[in-house]
């Protein structure tokens, strides 16, 4: 089953500057051959949900693993049996709209 | 690696009531052996990240099996390291507060 | 318009422990006369719009005034104007399918 | 007071396919002139909290009148108080720890 998934890792007890953590989930998700796209309140992420969610824990992890005693994450979850879709998909399906 | 995460599926394409998806959901969850507490946003769910992740497939898997084309889930996740916790002590933490 | 939103506000810059920034919203929901309900991942409201807005606000404010240089706050928001419908009709049109 | 949100606006009700829905929302915004960024999983919005609130009400009574009789929004909500950070120094800030 294939998803597309936009993630926001939010270390706790860490101060205010979250950047370095987030930067290290980026490397996670490109060592996982997912294909994101970074904005200012997250990552959008897609591929098979299996995978999405091996690099999603390794994330945790890894974030823990800098320091973090603590994580509240956000993600929000799309998946869709009725035709295959991709995230630039979904960007073109609104901007179409738009013209 | 424990996690309590607070779970709100929705499915697209079945009209406006839900609430036999969520039911399925519920369901799921009790059969996974996971604790659980239903609330009018979603639902509360503790347990080891793998089994919570395995269940939440499943139930993305059962919602699409029972007619619905389109899945658009909201997952608040959260894990520590620094010490243990339960749902019922992140309650009990806020209400020794108010008192 | 009547909204029931689940809002769920991580103050960050403040350690790890963040109930007694919870319970500083929880009474200005009181304070406002909404409908609340604490669950483990944050608080069910429900009320008219411009009152609960304006007290999510309020609940920034505070939080803010109470020392923390940061906040990321997460929001479900539901509207309907199909029919009116509670929080506790939520959970009991769940319940009952789970008969 | 600033804030920097993530808006996810998703229609039930209306079929699988909501991007005329979302379209409606992005003109919305830019006529209240906040500085957005659609993604696939979302809206980026920066601008003064009132004028953020005000613009996400008009698009939940927008979407109702276009005829869905259902929403279910959900919205990541930032605000800061130690320093001034737009959209941009947020990507930024991620961007150079990648180099």
């Amino acid at each position: 089953m294939k998803a597309i998934i936009d993630l926001c890792v939010v270390p706790l007890g860490v101060g205010v500057s979250v950047s370095e953590y987030v930067a290290a989930c980026e490397r996670i998700l490109k060592e996982a051959s997912l294909k994101t796209q970074l904005h200012a309140y997250g990552t959008n992420i897609e591929g098979d949900w299996d995978t999405v969610f091996a690099a999603v824990k390794r994330c945790h992890e890894t974030v823990h693993a800098m320091g973090a005693p603590r994580i509240s994450t956000v993600i929000k979850l799309g998946t869709r049996v009725d035709r295959d879709q991709t995230m630039d998909d979904k960007i073109r399906s609104v901007e179409t709209k738009l013209r």
